[in-house]
């Protein structure tokens, strides 16, 4: 026996989100049936974080107790062949007992992609397509202002239970390149729906509807009416998980 | 009345081609059926030539014979309206009656991407995955003798009726950049498959199993079998089409 981490990147866009539910297809059923197809035994994962159905990830990770059947540099491999191809486990570790894939997690990198064009783009399915007239630079201003340690009550979806919305946000970043703007969150942990009412808020801010300087007053505010609408959670991507 | 030329991009991945086919949702069926919405009448349009089920388009050209109704900056917004979201016209032109996106097609490049590294990308789904070590600068070789008038009947997937297999290839070129392999090919015009023919056959000129010189005896034989397998739709895209 011995813990192992995962790395893996998935299209969240058909899966009713990493966690497993009872009605809808889940990453994380997905790789407890490959790993039991492996280990010949029901085998639960813990990732660093739940994605929301229709999120997709670069490089999320879970941990799970396997043994030394298959050697970490196949195991990948191994595991794809039951992973249908929207799931790709792109590494695989051993790790310490200790190593927790929620609990170990020090820094989380989220990026959110708006397509910004006249028309959509469908060879590019992970943005969430906006056609309006938006403002970098105020934006660039605007996600200055996110970074630091705040209660960041005013960015979380109502009907979460979490009684604790201070976090750490150690970067966040808008870059424009051709007609994609990604906003790049960096942070300690995020609240249920955090980076898309982020990214929301922050196209406010670019369509000049709020001022950047009002980031600063929305998260004083605590009042998720204040900031901006949640985006569609195609356009999210959880980039990687540093431990 | 009026000739009009549309751009279209499409992720081509869950329908059954192009054309219009009785069983399966088509490309050609989607935007009949937006032009209706539009024009209030049932519109035919032609394009520069079928993509096979599966396979996607950056600029795929078709006309048709509308009305001064909608001006031509906003038709592509209004059409996109009664799309999915997998299909965007993204431009609209006002043509002579004598245009024909097939006929009058004088270049048409496609590029094939394969993605080589040892675990797949769910996030570029618009590419084949390939993990075995493939010698690059031997694939641009091959790919270097393609170029020219030849008969590519090689190159032809059994089962076309086509007698006149002679094309013209403009040029034909293998780059390499992070894990994606990118075949373009622009050519006079492209028999059955013949993009994803010439694709497995340079697969198999990076692989080793045949050296980059077979290929002119590949065509010189006009023999499909000595040619490699047809790779499969999903990496394929019709780049665009020159007038």
């Amino acid at each position: 026996m011995g813990r192992i981490k995962l790395t893996v990147s998935y299209d969240g866009r058909s899966f009713c989100g990493f966690q497993e539910q009872k009605n809808g297809i889940s990453i994380q059923g997905k790789l407890q049936g490959a790993l039991k197809a492996v280990y010949d035994r029901d085998i639960k994962v813990t990732a660093s974080g739940r994605t929301d159905a229709g999120v997709s990830a670069k490089g999320q990770v879970v941990h799970f107790d396997g043994d030394d059947r298959v050697p970490m540099d196949k195991l990948p491999i191994v595991l794809n062949r039951y992973l249908p191809k929207e799931i790709s486990v792109v590494k695989a570790q051993k790790v310490s007992d200790k190593f927790n894939a929620r609990f170990s997690a020090k820094k989380k990198t989220y990026v959110y992609r708006i397509y910004n064009a006249k028309t959509a783009n469908p060879l590019d399915p992970f943005c969430s397509f906006f056609p309006g007239k938006i403002d970098i630079d105020k934006m660039k201003e605007g996600a200055k202002l996110l970074i630091g340690e705040h209660d960041f009550k005013c960015f979380m979806a109502s009907g979460s239970n979490i009684k604790d919305t201070v976090r750490i946000i150690y970067d966040a970043k808008v870059v424009k390149k051709q007609n994609i703007i990604s906003i790049k969150i960096c942070g300690n942990g995020f609240l249920y729906n955090m980076v898309r009412i982020i990214a929301g808020t922050l196209l406010y801010v670019g369509l000049g509807k709020i001022s950047p300087n009002d980031i600063t007053d929305i998260i004083e505010k605590r009042d998720r009416k204040k900031a901006g609408k949640t985006l569609p959670p195609n356009g999210l991507l959880l980039e990687k998980v540093v431990y």
